[in-house]
């Protein structure tokens, strides 16, 4: 009889809320709200099969090699070429989806019991990437710009337990959609670097605006106080499972030895897709019809808000850019006993309680504008709107 | 100022050794035993072509879009098929590479202070994988055919400080290029499970045997005692990331939420252009040819080793399959002085201290004989020779 003894940290970690609601909504004929899953229209299916295709005639053996672990060298140049500070390649980490770069920060700045700091909600997927490691998360208390200052430097702990970082993700935020201003972001990197406290940038969806550009990244602003997250998953596809992070030198070698150690190095055949795609100027004709797209499903679902919520005393707010609105059901209602109820009607969302690091609101949830045709957008409304009128007369 | 406190795992990471030879071996000219890549040769580029080609034209969207942590359920069936005893593919999980089940492992059964228990000598990348997590590394004896099993009694350790697992590699070891007899196998299963001692069998290499299959895997002889590891890297190509691991149904959730944490999930087009290599019977075909040129690359460096090392003193063995040979200097002689006395005359190995947990052998060496071409190792063990010569002249 073999005896399997789990680590500490196994019990801190848990199945997924929105996989377990994904579950739930793959039955037949629901519209779900619920996934933040990129809109399959947006994936550019025939010109990764040009750039597969060249990859594989130019490239092929050095393609399917063993690899870096820091990354392919002309994309590690791209990237750093993209982005609007001065960074050097060395600086990198091209990583297996930006979920990775979650799992090797917190690998490389998280003790057992550490202090991390986190907005209030925040995303629930750096929230399982950190669990491991077993932080003490505490929630800076946050509004539609994000996290308020103060507050923040009431949490920032002392001493030993002085936090090791605020994770923000300042651009059309999963799960709220809501974005900080330019002056909050200003305000926040001078208060951050004040307080010594280091800042994890998560931007996966800044790219993604319907009129205008986001304000500069935070990482712009104080490099050497920043790790910056970005990701291919909303500006291409997902499923090639490519992010990159950007470090400080004195932090990264000690995030490669992780990312070593963690795979090896992410899939050298996808990265040098993603070059040819770069290189021949393809996302600056793509990405522009992505927001397109994602802006008037937006205003579509906000239309259907208007029009289906009228009278229920539910709030939601308008995104400037992103896959995700916020929505407020009225006093006393609770979004995890609306969701079986929206499901018996047709369709499905998160409520917000998966987003809190502590003290949720029962009162919120999260849609995704992107998935939903413009139709099914505008049936799935009329649907939640009904469950809610059938919760209040319940 | 911002300041970064590094997690104490952090000092616990290295870079790794073999990493830094590759280096220096990357002058050009060099011949190099060093690495452990497969022959390029092998790479079935076409047929990826095709599959890519088909992949996306046929499930596109899906291939594209983000997916089940668990991995792609026909991949998951598929490799559950291809293994020698009854597995469900619901205990498939598929992995970035087999390294990453390494770390999901690591995660999941160690804590800070458990002992681990490896081999001697053992694979550098595990000792990597287990270092954040940091475990206390303990060698078992081990002579040409795997653990000894008195010895491993002896280190299991006793209640809370009892071994939460022994990391073996069964099949054409790396670095050693030695294989478990059947009888070895049978014995070391039965005594780990009368331990209560998890076995972790990593099986990267166990296709690529010459004349005969090796035996059973130890998986296959107590399955609820074991974590199976997997990878494609071997038998398709490295550059795809695909790996995947075996386990209990009493740890899988586990495991796959660790995996969820790490990167959500692999690339579901990387995993399409597998299935739609295995659904057509290519690796049949495929597999038998790898075999054979790496039998025959082996023979070579036998061969090489027999006509240049003659009189020296230096021993090696004739390993039954995989990549690798251990090389054994005369008495007296450190392989880390001779590496770059080696590279002098124009090949690179790796020394084998690179590869003991603890109290490292120094006249120990790999050589991998599948990069290299025939020609390459006749130069390069000649070259190895006259280096030997040179520093026993010193």
């Amino acid at each position: 009889m073999s005896t399997w003894t789990l680590a500490q940290r196994a019990h801190k970690m848990n199945p997924s809320v929105i996989r377990e609601i994904l579950k739930v909504t793959e039955k037949p004929g629901i519209i779900s709200f619920a996934g933040g899953l990129p809109s399959p229209k947006t994936f550019p299916i025939e010109a990764f099969a040009q750039a597969s295709e060249r990859v594989l005639r130019e490239d092929g053996a050095a393609a399917l090699q063993y690899a870096a672990s820091e990354g392919f060298a002309p994309l590690r140049e791209l990237v750093a070429k993209s982005l609007p500070w001065d960074v050097d390649p060395a600086q990198v980490l091209i990583t297996t989806g930006s979920q990775q770069g979650l799992d090797l920060v917190a690998k490389v700045l998280i003790d057992v019991g550490s202090r991390v700091l986190v907005e209030t909600p925040t995303y629930l997927g750096a929230l399982q990437a950190f669990a491991p490691m077993e932080p003490v998360v505490v929630s800076v208390h946050s509004d539609e710009q994000g996290v308020d200052l103060d507050h923040l430097a009431q949490q920032m702990g002392t001493g030993s337990d002085a936090a090791r970082f605020l994770y923000v993700l300042p651009n059309f935020q999963n799960p709220t959609g809501r974005s900080m201003s330019e002056a909050r972001r200003a305000a926040l990197v001078e208060r951050a670097s004040a307080l010594g406290l280091p800042l994890m940038e998560d931007n996966p969806y800044g790219d993604l605006w319907f009129d205008t550009p986001p304000p500069a990244p935070l990482t712009a602003r104080n490099p050497e106080g920043c790790i910056y997250l970005g990701s291919f998953s909303k500006v291409l596809a997902p499923g090639l499972r490519l992010g990159y992070l950007v470090a400080p030198k004195s932090i990264f070698p000690k995030l490669l030895q992780a990312k070593q150690a963690a795979d090896l190095h992410s899939p050298g055949y996808n990265q040098r897709m993603v070059v040819a795609l770069m290189q021949n100027g393809f996302l600056d004709g793509h990405v522009p019809t992505i927001r397109s797209l994602y802006k008037s499903q937006c205003q579509a679902m906000l239309a259907a808000l208007a029009l289906e919520m009228a009278g229920l005393g539910v709030e939601w707010n308008a995104p400037d850019g992103g896959m995700f609105l916020w929505v407020r059901l009225p006093e006393g209602m609770d979004a995890v006993e609306l969701l079986p109820k929206a499901v018996d009607k047709g369709v499905a969302f998160v409520p917000g309680a998966a987003f809190y690091a502590e003290q949720a609101d029962p009162r919120t949830l999260r849609l995704c504008f992107v998935t939903a045709s413009v139709a099914q957008i505008q049936t799935g409304i009329a649907a939640l709107a009904q469950a809610i009128r059938a919760l209040q007369a319940a």
